[in-house]
């Protein structure tokens, strides 16, 4: 059984309570949050307290909390037994200023409130300033997850940045694809097909030699009319977009 | 029985003939192509010919070819009887120059040469000139799709800039997101399963609630540290994309 701690109660906390909590072998023995404000996403039946100074003893303490507080909170943690990670995509491993052993345990994922999620095939990036906590984290994913990865904070920062385009940005470009739809009433659900097949697609061909459309053959006709038909924002987007697939495919337009 | 002719020897052209092919009540009774480098996409059974004036007698002549050549190809089909259709998303129905009757047949996905193709969930956008020729368009449809939808040529044009947003620009982030991962030797698979949940999330959710992520939270120290690991043309995309963002939600950067 491997004990653990959760301090945070956004959504990546109460995801990770939820999947803490059905696991055989994790103990999830104490939930830290400041306030009682989202107690409602968490089960009533995890002991809860709101005191730094009066966390239990556990194997691994959970740090999910917004990047801008890591440091802070983790500093307040004077204990020096047990291993301390945070769940961080763009933070170094570094930044936890606690007096215990420290790591990255960083779920690659978007989560959102509400939105189901199946955590056993979401990559799960481990870092650790020690071999034997290496070890611990990694049997602690492969309990929830059959994706682990060793990515030390270089390469976690980096990957963060990209899962931003892959997702971030990629739901923008679904969001004004909407906004299309809905000014012309065309039910957006008529661009659900196409929007399955170009992320499924990618599983099979590489994104470089999936590309298709007006920017990627040149084809300058198509792309001043779909220019004409778009607001001044929609168009500063086009444009950068189509200029950057035109140069990647070595085309001037 | 429908009796069709395919015009054409590009990726949606092969993809047609193939389902045209395999479609019980459809009979594909002739195949249209300028010159004979493409044969070897198409079945060798389907009756060919080069030359427009040859053209046997159908039901449905598809034109699916690049949409610079729909008016002048479309011109050349002298006779009078049956429905002539292009596959088009950008061009007007009124630019085919055919002496028969007019219509279009715009299956919404994104074709490429390697990937198998099911047809039965794509969307296909149809439209005619005369109610009559609409119902045979609809009969058609529903032999090889479950999704059929009357769209006319100003939602149509405006649908297709939509498809290229979700479809065109979406596949060059997911381009940029490898691009950041190669040049920092993490394997892209890692970003495979973000990349399926942004776009499964949207079926539930809509892209404006579905949306996370730095810009949207306004975390403009972490905007900032992304965009120091970036190549010139990455960081041009970020900052223009996080700027749209944060304008949707409404928040000043």
């Amino acid at each position: 059984m491997i004990k653990v701690v959760l301090i945070g109660s956004g959504n990546v906390a109460s995801h990770l309570a939820k999947i803490f909590q059905q696991t055989k072998n994790i103990d999830l023995i104490q939930h830290y949050r400041r306030n009682d404000r989202n107690d409602h996403l968490f089960d009533q039946n995890i002991p809860k307290t709101n005191s730094l100074n009066k966390l239990k003893k556990a194997d691994i303490y959970f740090i999910a909390i917004s990047d801008n507080h890591i440091s802070t909170v983790s500093e307040q943690l004077k204990f020096k037994e047990g291993l301390v990670v945070h769940t961080s995509g763009s933070i170094s491993m570094n930044q936890l200023k606690c007096a215990a052993h420290k790591g990255v345990f960083y779920p690659l994922q978007s989560f959102s409130k509400d939105k189901k999620i199946d955590f056993s095939n979401i990559p799960i990036c481990i870092e650790a300033e020690n071999a034997k906590d290496l070890v611990l984290l990694e049997k602690f994913v492969n309990l929830i997850s059959n994706n682990c990865y060793k990515i030390n904070s270089e390469q976690r920062k980096t990957l963060h940045v990209a899962a931003v385009f892959v997702n971030n940005f990629v739901n923008h470009l679904y969001y004004i694809g909407n906004e299309i739809c809905n000014k012309n009433k065309i039910p957006f659900e008529i661009l659900q097909p196409i929007i399955q097949e170009t992320a499924k697609k990618i599983v099979e061909l590489s994104p470089y030699e999936a590309q298709t459309g007006p920017a990627q053959r040149n084809d300058s006709k198509t792309i001043e009319k779909h220019k004409a038909m778009l607001t001044v924002n929609q168009q500063e987007i086009y444009t950068l977009l189509t200029k950057s697939i035109a140069k990647t495919y070595g085309e001037k337009l």
